[in-house]
């Protein structure tokens, strides 16, 4: 395999432990805080949870490790999308388990967490790890979707634990994940199989976050890789002075990447889908919204622009989700027959126009005619909309045109508005992690060894105080169960960790309100440049601004 | 205006220039080379630039400098696309002039070309200078596409730098750009109008280049950008195993770029829109190289994979060409009316299918439906398709999917077929120069200062033995007339510079040839990561895989 001379460099890169672990391990000793409770319906979860609930908190401090070194065999699992620093959760537990003792194994299960099911697995060592230290992707034993969820599963797990001597499984994945990483802790306790589970919190889109977890990893690599981008292309744009970008970024449920795209940026427009959803805005509104931007700065003589559109944000709009649900209505069962049979899509428009009430028909109305085709030509196994799919970028860049031309009759606009447009995610979830993410990832894997050489079942590896510099990170762990309350998904009640959206009332959506205004008007960017590895400490150390202005 | 870490940082870096620019500017005189001749038409070249024609290469050398101090007053232009380093040029420009003569001036004619037409411009000073340095964009004074090609527009220049006391234009542009420098060079030399011009090679595309100009700037910067991102995606690919990415890169009327970027990321699939042209293919045949690798992929389990696409490829295809001159004879004058006229797609298609030839046509059938009616639909003023805003990344994968759904058919195929589509051009063009931009534009700029502190007209800045260390780069100047051929441009003849393609026996080419084959069955990915601005050498000081393999 050729690497690059990169990849070569990053080698030798030795990520940077928390002050407390980087004693000897026989020099780590567990400190208990409190018992621990649910952050919410405390009786139903402590009910689901008899063997693993309400344990303490704990963090490591410098003393005498009294536990005997018996020997360990783990099984690690990477869970659902990519994200930058997973090889290094790996390699930083791998390390910790062969200082604890040399004969501790590691195995990878492959492909996600059906590897553990179909007992398809590798084992690590040396020259396996050594290849994977510091890079992206998680091409290491791969990831995939599958949840462990059922009772049959958690069976099928036991055994292949049995069978190869396993003593505790690290899950590395997102809220669901590690929310499965609690059951399955849980149903291992129950059936005393002598196996514990400690999760790792992972998602590039920055929604499994609580007074726990003040990141998950991936976060601070993905947004420093988008904001390279939409720094470029605002240069770009502040040099050609004719396009407006329209730049959607990755995150269906929450918008903290965009918003932290934004605070590294400083782009025209950036829409926060909560913000959306909180005041109910309208297809229209937003459109006037992102018109005013361009109506203001054209009226200085501006006709170019940038705007951040976060990918899921259509689903946040009041009347566009009625919409879907009308569509998804009209099209049940047979009817689906029916409008498949019509010809031409003039005849398909009329039976839509019969078929959806008024309100949403306005609606259906204002989008460009290729998203309303999509709408409708479109649809998932089960005959939904897909709503993943709309260009949601190109659909606001429309919509916006039509209220400038609309504008331009009434004499209020007189520019030009020529609208570019750019999708990025996939260019983010496996870069080569940060210094940032490479030392959190190695602190969390490492920690995670701890956890597990202590005896500890149902944690979640926990590394906090993470914008300061790593000598003063915090290790040690907390159940997962304290961060779960009870949901209502698919029509039944899940205790699940809650999934963290933008704060409105937290300080970096508070800095970005109280700059959007100026931004919009002037051309106040700020062009991050390339993730650096190397060089001074501000250039190539600090985390996101988003923690920064939660911790200040 | 708030600046980033890395921004701040670039300001403190100081570009290497040839070591024989560093010593004091007295100590630099011209070693004289031999005479030159055009590359091609040297008679009627020498008859179309009788006062520029025919004059000597130089080179800088380590000796008295007898040039009397004259005051200089030179003006600067960006022409065309942004290209990373052009700050640089300026900068370095600025340096040399000062320190020749504190009294010199350095004035930016403001959004290319027209502005020294319009005399809209800024005078430079060092605070101006330094907020500049090192950085990406041609924001320091814009950009712009006006060509300076008739004599009304040379008159009128005359006329401005009279004005202003200027004794020299400095032009940064493409080919054509310094094409039209050298014109405007003869043309002051015929009208003694006592003003020098020197061109500048810049573009990302890294189609200007020749026997004198190793690589014009920018190309660098660009390619190692999208090969961040097309290495990010292949780590994705083949983290999730199951998405083929079809990716889209800038060059319309050359692949360096694309080949470049395979050159750096090793994917499975290349198209180079030189190849294609030679070998006369067809859609239909490149559809079928592509399946292939799908194909043996697949039969490895590998459902996944990467393909670059050269912006401009359908261009050189023979039968997509014929089609869109049969398309745009299709729609000529009153022709156009009546197919406007047309109220469904059916009849659109009936009224096409009787004016195309049967050739055509089979092509045309070919194509997604979304692409069929964009060449009908999106026409530019002259009512000529628009052929540059094809999605070819979208187009190709069509096609790919209607082969392997036949050949599934067949029974030859089996695996399954996800796209994804990307287009990767404005992240590049305003990056933050690699270190070897940064150093090669700010000496190209040093250079032409020194060029016009000798006193030459109608010569290229030309830095030269590039795949070395800058302390071994060669600094002189060239006559443009040197590089130039005539050729037939919109029905006349014109001397210009040869526009550079990628040469099929090219070692570059030979190279990504040689290992093609394994690429496109193998996983054989190169991860090249963000670029590095801090580190060892080998991580931020190497340029193109290209440049090192033409010098080998």
């Amino acid at each position: 395999m050729k690497t690059s001379p990169l990849q070569q460099a990053r080698y030798q890169y030795t990520p940077k432990l928390p002050g407390m672990l980087r004693h000897g391990i026989d020099e780590i000793c567990v400190k208990e805080g409190k018992e621990t409770e649910s952050v919410a319906d405390q009786a139903k979860i402590k009910a689901l949870f008899p063997n693993t609930y309400g344990k303490k908190e704990i963090t490591f401090v410098k003393g005498k490790n009294n536990n005997p070194k018996k020997k360990e065999v783990v099984g690690v699992i990477l869970s659902g999308g990519q994200a930058p620093g997973g090889h290094n959760v790996i390699s930083g537990l791998y390390d910790a388990l062969k200082k604890a003792n040399k004969d501790n194994v590691l195995i990878g299960f492959k492909n996600g967490p059906s590897g553990l099911t179909s007992d398809d697995y590798l084992v690590f060592d040396d020259e396996y790890i050594n290849a994977y230290r510091n890079t992206g992707g998680f091409d290491i034993i791969g990831s995939g979707r599958t949840k462990l969820e059922t009772e049959e599963q958690f069976k099928v797990a036991v055994e292949v634990c049995k069978k190869h001597g396993i003593t505790a499984i690290v899950i590395i994945g997102g809220d669901d994940s590690n929310t499965n990483a609690a059951v399955l802790a849980e149903y291992f306790a129950a059936h005393k199989a002598g196996v514990s589970v400690i999760g790792c919190p992972k998602t590039i889109d920055g929604d499994l976050k609580n007074d726990d977890i003040e990141c998950s990893f991936g976060f601070d690599t993905a947004t420093k890789t988008y904001s390279e981008l939409i720094g470029n292309i605002e240069r770009d744009a502040n040099s050609a002075k004719k396009y407006w970008h329209f730049i959607k970024v990755m995150g269906r449920s929450a918008s903290h990447v965009a918003l932290e795209c934004a605070l590294e940026t400083q782009p025209n427009i950036c829409l926060i889908s909560e913000e959306v959803a909180a005041k109910k805005m309208s297809l229209s509104e937003i459109a006037n919204y992102i018109a005013d931007s361009v109506e203001a700065r054209a009226n200085n003589g501006m006709n170019f622009g940038v705007a951040i559109i976060p990918e899921g944000v259509v689903e946040f709009v009041p009347e566009f989700r009625v919409l879907i649900d009308e569509i998804n209505e009209l099209l049940a069962g047979s009817k689906a027959e029916e409008f498949n049979k019509l010809s031409s899509w003039n005849e398909k428009y009329a039976f839509i126009e019969k078929g959806l009430t008024k309100e949403s028909m306005a609606v259906f109305a204002l989008l460009p005619q290729g998203i309303q085709q999509q709408l409708f030509l479109e649809r998932d196994p089960h005959g939904n909309v897909q709503v993943s799919l709309i260009e949601s970028e190109k659909l606001f860049s429309a919509l916006v045109k039509d209220v400038l031309e609309e504008r331009r009759k009434k004499g209020t606009y007189k520019g030009k508005f020529s609208a570019l447009h750019h999708f990025f995610g996939y260019e983010g979830r496996c870069a080569f992690p940060s210094n940032f993410d490479a030392d959190y990832c190695y602190s969390l894997g490492y920690n995670a060894a701890m956890l597990i050489q202590n005896g500890f079942n149902g944690y979640l590896s926990k590394v906090s105080n993470l914008s300061k510099p790593a000598e003063e990170w915090v290790a040690g762990g907390m159940p997962i169960t304290k961060m779960m309350n009870i949901e209502r998904r698919h029509g039944e009640d899940k205790p699940v960790i809650r999934k963290a959206l933008v704060e409105l009332d937290g300080k970096p959506f508070k800095y970005f309100e109280a700059h959007r205004k100026e931004w919009a008007k002037e051309t106040a960017y700020t062009y991050p440049g390339a993730i650096q590895y190397y060089g001074p400490r501000e250039v190539c150390d600090l985390t996101t601004r988003t923690l920064a202005l939660e911790k200040e």
